[in-house]
């Protein structure tokens, strides 16, 4: 199987829950976190220290590889063995794919994935999927539209995979040169999902229960050419929303550059503030699971 | 009214003073500081986070924008609509005006002001002043003389126009083409202060209650033989302080560069190390009284 | 005398040994760490972090002088003036030798050396003579090798110098343009110890208790052949290990490079991940001595 059992997420997803509404503060007193961010994510890296506190834990770590022993040509395998030395569980971002799990083999502690290469990025679609239930009550009966750069993206494949193990829709909204892998396409209509795949998120938007929007880099494209005729089909204003359904509710992993306009921010559908906010709870449920094992 | 208001100013001086006494360590425990430098400044950010822990409280936040999300694009009311989700209060330092007033408008918590351009710096006025009364007991009546780079510096301006809301006299000391906007003169003179402008601090030393000194940048000459010419009439050493008050008060807000000789760190008319140690409570009567609103 | 006192040695060992069996953890509640990192160094920042977190107190600092005052022209004395307004302690690492002790004799609070230069480091030494007492029980007798570059490298020379305080036989082993200084050769012997001075481990291995091993860097070497020419003289792999006593210990303080094979790292007599985990319970010791007194 793929991504994380069911059985698990939706525990965290509760635990998540329960520490939204308060009351947990000092259940991991005296626990330092090292978080160990090879590639710098200021988003990620701050809700996990926040999460941590919240817990009354600390934190250690760094924020990029300047200025770390990596640069002196130290493997990762040893910084992981020293750094589980000096905490109680280790969070690692990297841009490798599999760093995460190789880290986990050789250290003393536990390992927690902040999102490695374009591989994935579990906590990311556990806020991702608690903002959806706290938004929709339900997975099952949803219709999800994914949309941005599905091929390169970290976050929409772990997404439609977590998606696939429920009743779910899914509508891939990308330009064909960013479509979401045949293999992972395969793999959750193989898991009962129906996939379409469109161009235009117009396509889609007046069916759509959750609308999620993610980044298109221009670096991915040939031409700048290439890149404007592409780009503007991606891009969620005050027009486009007036055509989804009222409760629909539109997500993004941000930070955004131009991909939800700014006039959209006043919709009570957009969420993604609130998505963003939630990755505290979750990574709280997150930490707790992992050093309370 | 330009500035802090005389009775929130107070107010906050009356309890850095309770702070500096002691006895208020775990009054914002579980709460956590986000501090957000976009521009350095070590010793501002090692006060406010040394606050924050003096009261109990943790915190999260970035140093300069290296490795964060502004470098992807991401808008200032962006971020802090985000970090504003992770944590309980802002700190905020930016190069541009204004930016903590528009990022007041975006936050759902309290937004403290860390410097923003060269527009205003509150919490180094508030240290300022407290360091003043500590040494001198009251403002009115004081002659406080202020050196050095009067138009592009970011402490002698509002200083300046806090201490105009007391029956103060202020000497403007500077080179003619950093001296204080014409502006800042005139709302001071028309608020009941009484100014002058002089070239040379021994034009006033003699008289100075107080003498404000900050650094003079070399950049900001057209030419070398330009900076030269000046930037000796701004050094206070022993000898000149020999012309001043047996309790005159000597102060920088620094880094100083060298606008105050090393000789003169014995004298104990010298406050500027004294001064700085005064950020932590006066930032700790800060965050308290934001975050107990 | 060269090094610290053997008495106050064996004062922080024994306090590193209760730490690490637990129960300390409030001890420094309230207190805050400035870490001044000058120069980088991520183990050592970390695991004084950790010690100080472990003992319940905070932390505050830099972890390189990009985008502090250091850069605006600010003196180490003034920096330590007013870092020591913050704090309750300062760690610092500095690549000038001497750096610690100029900054302790301008501070009002404890000032601790987490290295200068190539000068001392005397945590290091501390962590490394508590990491061969916990697993030899007894430094009288021992027979210690100490390779690589003795020269520049910042180990080697106080922990030598230390052992020289017991009854021990120390073995440098090293090419001749990287050998120990004759000055710290002759103190040694002058203090009553066995000294020998060797080009190869075969040369000693087998005899040895303990073989400390260090890096040796490239660009110490005038040309490529002449590095290739003797690193492979200064690697530890399992065929060497296979000549080694049963019981001698491995140490290295980390990073390696190549200097020890990945493959010895299974070996039950490879302890320097455990000599890194140790650097937690020694700084705890350092820290509570510094801070209680």
């Amino acid at each position: 199987m793929r991504g994380m059992e069911k059985k698990q997420v939706e525990d965290i997803l509760k635990l998540a829950s329960k520490f939204e509404k308060g009351g947990a503060s000092n259940t991991l007193k005296g626990k330092i976190l090292a978080t160990l961010f090879f590639e710098p994510s200021t988003r990620t890296r701050f809700s996990f220290e926040s999460a941590m506190k919240r817990l009354g834990g600390t934190c250690v770590g760094f924020s990029s590889i300047e200025g770390t022993s990596v640069k002196k040509g130290e493997t990762l395998i040893d910084t992981v063995n020293i750094m589980s030395g000096y905490s109680d569980c280790i969070v690692i971002r990297h841009s490798k794919e599999g760093a995460a799990k190789l880290a986990s083999e050789h250290s003393s502690v536990p390992i927690v994935n902040a999102g490695d290469g374009s591989h994935d990025h579990p906590t990311q679609t556990l806020l991702d999927l608690y903002t959806i239930k706290k938004s929709l009550k339900n997975f099952n009966g949803l219709r999800v539209g994914i949309c941005g750069d599905l091929r390169y993206g970290r976050t929409g494949r772990p997404l439609s995979i977590a998606l696939s193990n429920y009743d779910t829709e899914i509508s891939f909204i990308s330009p064909p040169q960013l479509s979401m892998d045949k293999s992972t396409v395969k793999y959750i209509r193989d898991n009962g999902t129906n996939v379409k795949e469109v161009l235009k998120i117009e396509d889609v938007i007046r069916e759509l229960d959750v609308l999620y929007m993610t980044r298109i880099q221009r670096e991915r494209f040939p031409t700048e050419e290439e890149y404007l005729k592409f780009s503007g089909h991606y891009i969620v204003n005050k027009e486009l929303m007036n055509l989804a359904k009222k409760n629909m509710i539109l997500m993004h992993p941000l930070p955004r550059v131009n991909e939800i306009s700014v006039e959209v921010d006043s919709d009570p559908r957009a969420k993604y503030f609130e998505q963003s906010r939630n990755g505290v709870p979750t990574r709280m449920a997150v930490l707790y699971t992992a050093m309370k094992k």
